[in-house]
């Protein structure tokens, strides 16, 4: 509905219920700074208009500061802040996010469409524009065992919320260009009213052209400059993604021109809560993009109205008429650090904190859904035991603390009264993978290179993508007291020794996400680190890589809960060679 | 539904059904040329791929010309090629044009919602994308008789068509940003999946702010480089017009920049069948833009591209994975001819002709509707007769015979036995709306100066907006003889002399256009213009000014069917002063 009341503020008939003077006003259509007023109707929370405005219930002078659009984050988990949208916004408002696109595939593949539905109710009634792509790939493979598996007919009625923008991330690029039916009829259903979002890392060529003539028009997997320069020629929008884990701002920056520029969004993907708190959000790209040489004015377009014209939602992403008022006020266009937010012309966050009252009132939480972390009765310790078939030698995972790719290793088998044990001598720890969704009592085990455990275990609910239980540890005990742990507080991190918990992080929404506010959970995440360390591991985040072991869509070697997998053959292989 | 036979040709695996080599495409993406294969299916006519591809059931060697998605034009009142769209396109296609935005504003004024229907019906099955944007302003004022009103419910079945992607012009601007209820049902009508077009010429500040507002999101009508600029900032797409009676590029291209282009759109709104068919049609904006200095990809970007995308259709605009394979072919990229044009993969022009069979074939003639002259059964010479008031002055009509603004002069009046007459000395002639729609009998009686007949009489049942019969002559004789002629023909353009029709053309669909080939219309027309000459109007085409003399929306003095016009106090005013 249209307010007469916004046109008559407009017009200059009614006073704006707040008017900001003396702003500069960064204009994203033009890509210019513009001296000038805004008029805003309270009522709507729009934007009456800008220029001459002289009458304002309440005035607001910026005295030349600038103004301008929320930041909009073009595809993210929320589930890697491991806080709800509720309490992501606590973080996120005062860096000046206003709108994200959220894809629960997290949540999805342990709870399924609950899992959705819990995230999609919990960023009800928020001062933050959540949008939502529906998660595409539950399961992202075969080769483990999810929480849950959804087809296209399952995601169907929740395209009915007016929130939802997109088909998330279609991972599974072979099966769209191989024209795989149930993958395009999720992508037909995304596309009858809706953008269908991308995820084809590396791809090129021929196979990109089928990817993309299957009506696939974004892209957040580029790495480099030229398969950003060819995925935008032919046709993708790109995301720029820079995030706790993957970083391609660097790389990708050069591709950028003023005549392409609106072709490009930015993206976090995955972000860690401290790193969301302390380095920012898509402010942080935006200032790393301003002081890679980018032009302030088009960084700031790219992380917003770009971002919401490929989604096509003409209300956001802009200061001008009839756009929701929500916006930043910052003081140095050369590196934009939000010193005010403002959701629908309302004040919500303030040097780098929450404004007090009217934004968190509105802020309800949804009831999480009861715990996710079920194992089979008969888990004990022997379930961690891995006895010898007589092979000379054993593959191991090699890992890096700063990458998802592994390496295939190939080490002498040393066993132990007919057992493969853990050798922290060697940096051979043990790893497992427990399914946790269904009490099946699968259990993934094999060894992994590169942690440096030199005593106890570490075990996470975390675990892309199915979020099996992942335990890592010099011991079989302490493997078992970790999982335990973490089944007790329904999910989570934990350090253990000797059989005891040195630090627990809860995530008891669904393994993956906190019921408490977002310092603690901070807090609770520096002390697991700490006790990490404490455990001989030097990595700043064991628990990134970790996460990402059970993944077998990333190669080489990975392990799931039903065994070790060689990606590049898409299949199991045994752990003895 | 997507396409697995198309898939497989993107991926290599299944020969292209055409395969074109050699092309530098014009990426309008990145705004470069490439040199590579485009490999197209046959039956969903879209591109699988660009690359390499080297395997085709038919192969094109196109030897380094060039290739560029097929022109769009983003507004145009299909009405005034005097065609309806299956002729029209037999000129626009062989011009590049492969789609077009019609506004079927005319009809509409004429016959209502069976005019529309009579259009959509027409454009079927053509070789072309007919794109609808529904008529907003019907009637365009309350001080002239339509032949039909259309509100909000009216048009809203209409937007069941997939063919729908906006409503029309809101030429109502001051009902826009006022707050009209009956217009603003309208436009959120229209807003409910599709965008508002709008038209709003020299707009500015506060008022444009509430114009945009309500929703609005283009606009067509700028004819200064700040005013495209003021509304580009406010969010507004702009469209350049070039058509045949106003033409805004050369005041308008030093507002597009490297930065803001993907926010400019071509149209040619109003376009005459001889200019389209000599001049050209977007190719010809186009043209004229590379030559006053505009990047040849960027103009062909905006006359693409960007336009499908302001009309969110993902699938027109870029020769690109999944786009429909409408494309031209060329050889210079300083001066872009299109030397053949494809739809759907298949040529449907070359060298400035329709290809033979297959594109002329599904074109198929819907039945136009009956006849739409309709006086009143006293109409006779005595209905033009101007009795004197006794008034010393008369208000006079200053038509200048390349614009559509008029002055409102004042003369000596001097009248004869009572009456006020035509004085071909003083260049001051008589002047006739005639309601033609319901026959009122209404009669609205002027004169204008700037035609310069010497004799006889000329008359059209084009006449904006609500397209009643207007003629200008120097007796009643003729004026009368010039009304019945169109009449008897079911409407059209005529110039009579002594009681004789010297030449005529018919416009038996809706008194607008013509049921015959579009080189009979032209032929017809030249000799139309031709008779005037000899009638004494030394004007290019004074059949343009004559449609504009009664549409009560453009200063300053105009005259409809109810009478003399003061545009500016938007009333009637006396004849005599």
């Amino acid at each position: 509905m249209i307010s007469p009341e916004l046109l008559s503020i407009s017009r200059g008939d009614t006073p704006a219920d707040l008017l900001i003077t003396n702003a500069q006003v960064v204009n994203v259509f033009s890509r210019t700074v513009e001296r000038t007023s805004v008029a805003i109707h309270a009522a709507t929370g729009r934007i009456a208009g800008l220029g001459e405005y002289t009458r304002g219930v309440r005035t607001i002078d910026l005295k030349g500061a600038f103004l301008a659009p929320g930041f909009i984050d073009a595809h993210m988990h929320v589930e890697s802040t491991m806080l709800p949208p509720s309490e992501f916004v606590t973080l996120a408002l005062p860096h000046g996010t206003t709108a994200a696109v959220f894809d629960p595939h997290e949540i999805a593949n342990v709870l399924g469409l609950a899992g959705i539905r819990y995230i999609m109710d919990d960023a009800r009634d928020l001062p933050f524009n959540s949008l939502f792509a529906l998660s595409s790939c539950v399961p992202a493979s075969h080769l483990e065992t999810s929480g849950a598996r959804l087809e296209a007919a399952d995601l169907a009625p929740l395209f009915d919320d007016p929130r939802v923008v997109a088909l998330a991330e279609m991972m599974n690029f072979p099966g769209a260009l191989n024209a795989d039916p149930p993958i395009l009829a999720k992508i037909e259903l995304g596309l009858l009213r809706h953008v269908v979002d991308g995820h084809a890392p590396g791809l090129r060529g021929n196979r990109l052209n089928a990817y993309i003539a299957a009506g696939i028009t974004s892209d957040h997997e580029c790495t480099t400059r030229a398969e950003a320069e060819e995925k935008l020629r032919r046709g993708q929008h790109i995301y720029i993604r820079e995030g706790s884990a993957a970083r391609n701002l660097d790389a990708l920056l050069p591709a950028v021109t003023e005549s392409n520029a609106h072709r490009f969004s930015f993206c976090t993907d995955d972000r860690h809560p401290a790193d969301l708190r302390d380095e920012g959000h898509i402010d942080h790209v935006v200032r790393r993009a301003i002081r890679a040489g980018l032009d302030p004015c088009t960084a700031i377009a790219m992380a917003s109205l770009h971002t919401a014209l490929h989604y096509r939602r003409p209300d956001l992403g802009a200061v001008a008429p009839g756009f929701c008022a929500d916006f930043i006020v910052f003081d140095d266009l050369g590196l934009p650090t939000p010193r005010q937010t403002f959701f629908r012309g309302t004040l919500v966050a303030e040097n780098g904190k929450l404004a007090p009252a009217p934004a968190r009132s509105t802020a309800r939480r949804s009831t999480p859904p009861a715990s996710a972390v079920r194992f089979h009765s008969s888990l004990s310790e022997s379930s961690f035991r891995i006895p010898s078939r007589g092979g000379a030698h054993l593959r191991v995972i090699g890992m890096h603390p700063d990458q998802l790719v592994t390496d295939s290793l190939t080490v002498p088998a040393n066993p132990v009264n007919g057992e493969h044990r853990a050798d922290p001598a060697r940096d051979i720890l043990k790893l497992a993978v427990l399914e946790r969704h269904r009490g099946t009592g699968n259990i993934g085990l094999g060894f992994v290179k590169g942690f440096r455990l030199t005593r106890g275990a570490i075990a996470s609910t975390v675990g892309h993508d199915s979020h099996n239980l992942t335990t890592v540890g010099t011991s079989d005990r302490d493997m078992l007291a970790a999982a335990r742990a973490l089944a007790q507080c329904g999910g989570g991190q934990c350090a253990v020794l000797d059989g005891h918990v040195l630090a627990l992080l809860p995530l008891p929404i669904a393994g993956l996400m906190s019921d408490r506010p977002a310092e603690t959970v901070i807090a609770q995440q520096r002390s697991l680190l700490e006790a990490t360390r404490s455990l001989g591991c030097p990595h700043a985040d064991p628990f990134m890589p970790l996460s990402f072991l059970p993944l077998p869509v990333i190669p080489r070697l990975k392990l799931t809960d039903k065994g070790l997998v060689d990606v590049e053959r898409f299949d199991f292989v045994p752990l003895e060679a």
